[in-house]
């Protein structure tokens, strides 16, 4: 496992995703329009066996545990191999029977080597787990299997966060351009 | 898991599969040129979990231990569902990324509900594990999980009458019709 | 698993411990002598298989995981049964054996059915997990095995409460009437 | 794991144990009595990690699965560390938690380092695993963790051994000196 510490991560905003098709899902869910809430992207393929082993067993967990509305999974497929073998309708089934129900997202393919989001985000390979901030601010990205432990008590230190981020959206300006929508509106 | 024991099954000639395409292998390994080998038929479908999780690592946990010239392990990809799902390109990078070097044979889809080979043994669904004996007869069938420990031992049993098979191919009697054929000249 | 959450335990606080003898520790610590860190009581016998199995392992994973001196994971041998097979010599060469490194307690036997300490806190049973704030409070107690993904969580919601604390702290009070302020108060 | 394999060993009677006490059975076993059931010898300890995760878990299936007048399980404590930790009493709660049912006997202290059985075998420590065939000789020597799949092979390698060794004993030739008794009374 490869880790960016939550401390150490400069407080960058998190780019928004490019998805190309929804599963689970009747919206469009945008990065934007989840301001307000803890946000877990677990980057992976179908035919990724580290995965379907740790990383979306540990993401359904995750989406069990946590309400709702204040943590948001959002599964991303970001195939960069196999294309051929990891079509929309695989991804179907595939999300079928291993039952997973967060909304998982197809990374757009775009026209380099990787998918559009995973070349933004830097994303090494799967499975990856990246974690925002309730400000939209990339706080931790995982490389490889990420401990149970360690990834509550990160998801669960984000939550904590809630103060600072009211008073600094009423302080209204460290953020602006980033953060500029005030919380509540941002989620209409 | 649903078992018939080893002893409790009549002592039918286990019939030949169907197979539209096989990875893993050059040629297009029969049951029949087989004969003289313990074989071992993992059906399993890339999407199922529980081939993912235990049938597939226990059959090639199989095909490392053993020596595959005493026992022939071959995974049969028997599609019941989410056919668009699971193709022939699908299959080919699963086999790759979860590294399953045994031979592997799509079951003929055939024109009924169920592939071929499925229909043809009763293979109530996936993954289900089937043992054939040297002289070609079914001699366990199992569905779901099967334990390690319980399939070591019926392995090395179907092996250890190697003394027994010799002698009876030798009466040239008792299995007339079935096994006719002399040992060295059945896989001609 | 039986829990109480974090938010509905009564913000008792937790009664003092009463060991008799200490491990891999040495000074003889004091709940009191904790405020200020988060600390788990991980509740064991020795030869309770689910302790050994779940408990222990992932009491040492939190005393890995978390700076020590932010968070003191404290293992308590609460023999109730079988208690000429747990004695001190056996404890220390399982300790030992199973690298168990942080301090561990053996529970007070005390003169009735119970050792004292978990009679105090009502431990119904081993493992049990406890957690306490940094204001000394109970805050979580759990019987039986824990999710990593929760406690993780739990411990992470615990430490992030810094700010009120160190407030009162700085408030000059510093253990005096711990727990006479309100519980909205404490936070303010 | 270190292996002698079943082929490798030289055909060596297995030396008779020294127990000075034992649990779970009424009377007190002798290798010699018996004679004509493949005996697996799972030498532990009750403070050993690998023991209690993996070597008597798998005695204990091996105790379940194989009929018991075939498959005689019998453990060995060998204690060879930490005597004051592991007395009797301690053993026997230890087999009552972990619900070990087999027959189980302290090999005997002696007057060495090691106690008498261990020394006689040869163990170099614990868990090791013993597999002696139906004419009491020495098969296989495991050390560490054994594949469940390849002891599932080796026992039931053993087992059918049945008619050569009738054969052999009838013609009361080939072993002399070792397997002087006939089978029916090497029993008695």
């Amino acid at each position: 496992m490869t880790t960016e510490r939550l401390d150490d991560t400069a407080l960058r905003p998190a780019p928004e995703w490019s998805v190309s098709q929804w599963f689970n899902t009747e919206g469009r869910p945008t990065l934007a329009s989840l301001r307000g809430r803890v946000v877990m992207i677990e980057a992976f393929q179908m035919l990724c066996p580290g995965c379907v082993a740790h990383g979306l067993p540990l993401a359904q967990a995750v989406h069990r545990l946590f309400p709702q509305d204040r943590v948001a999974v959002i599964g991303l497929h970001t195939v960069f191999e196999h294309h051929a073998a990891m079509t929309a309708v695989s991804l179907a089934a595939f999300l079928h029977e291993y039952r997973v129900t967060f909304p998982v997202g197809i990374d757009d393919p775009g026209t380099g080597a990787l998918p559009v989001t995973m070349e933004r985000y830097g994303i090494r390979g799967t499975p990856s787990l990246i974690l925002i901030d309730r400000m939209g601010r990339l706080r931790a990205h995982h490389f490889g299997q990420v401990s149970e432990l360690r990834l509550g008590a990160e998801i669960a230190t984000l939550l904590a966060e809630e103060g600072p981020v009211a008073e600094e959206l009423s302080a209204g300006a460290r953020y602006t351009g980033v953060h500029r929508t005030p919380y509540g509106k941002s989620r209409g």
